[in-house]
């Protein structure tokens, strides 16, 4: 699948502003981005650590997937991002393997890339992002 | 706190030998390691992504931390872990910001390495451990 690095991890939030000033005052991250994904009803806040980002997800609506999920499993991390050279070949592989695809396809997602998530079913229960540079 | 990288993510699965060979034939990552670390009843897998590591856990026992999470959470990403270059100093700096610490002191975890979890009630729901190679 050509996996060259952890892109980011996704932890879902309460309250994002409240968090945002955790990860700066207690753990010494400087938040660069806050973006609103009305496609998956999140406000987003970024930091960069190494080479991985951390995004926070904080639900706009407690009917999108980041609400239900704090519903059901409360705040914690929410998914694992990685970086491919090629999404739409690293999708095929996937399902050729017998991965259920959440996203059949890429679509657009935070920070201006390509995305696509896998099931959790297909992946040891954790849901797993994959993610291209356009 | 002086977080250089994210030293790796903690994943919490029901079979080991079952997840190391979708973490391999799926996702394509070589797993390197298979350690137990009895002082937290677990059978770890380590593979490298970029700079960080996945470690995938099973529990045991049942009443072990990881398969207390996993009864309760399902399988998951379990914690998430950063490399610090003086862990007693993060520890004073922690519990100075009000955060509360699981491990007051460093102690050994997986890797050769010294470890400390800071409790999830103070860290926005992420059990959060701090590494430092000795």
């Amino acid at each position: 699948m050509n996996i060259s690095h952890i892109e980011h991890i996704g932890i879902a939030v309460k309250n994002l502003n409240e968090s945002i000033k955790f990860y700066e005052e207690v753990l010494g991250f400087k938040c660069y981005s806050i973006e609103e994904v009305k496609d998956q009803k999140v406000r987003t806040a970024f930091f960069m650590v190494g080479q991985t980002k951390i995004e926070l997800l904080e639900s706009t609506e407690p009917d999108g997937p980041v609400g239900k999920f704090i519903e059901k499993k409360g705040e914690g991390i929410h998914h694992i991002a990685f970086a491919v050279k090629s999404l739409a070949d690293s999708l095929k592989e996937a399902e050729s393997n017998g991965v259920q695809l959440i996203d059949k396809h890429p679509r657009a997602g935070a920070e201006g890339l390509n995305i696509a998530f896998l099931h959790p079913k297909s992946t040891c229960g954790v849901l797993t992002e994959l993610c291209e540079k356009p």
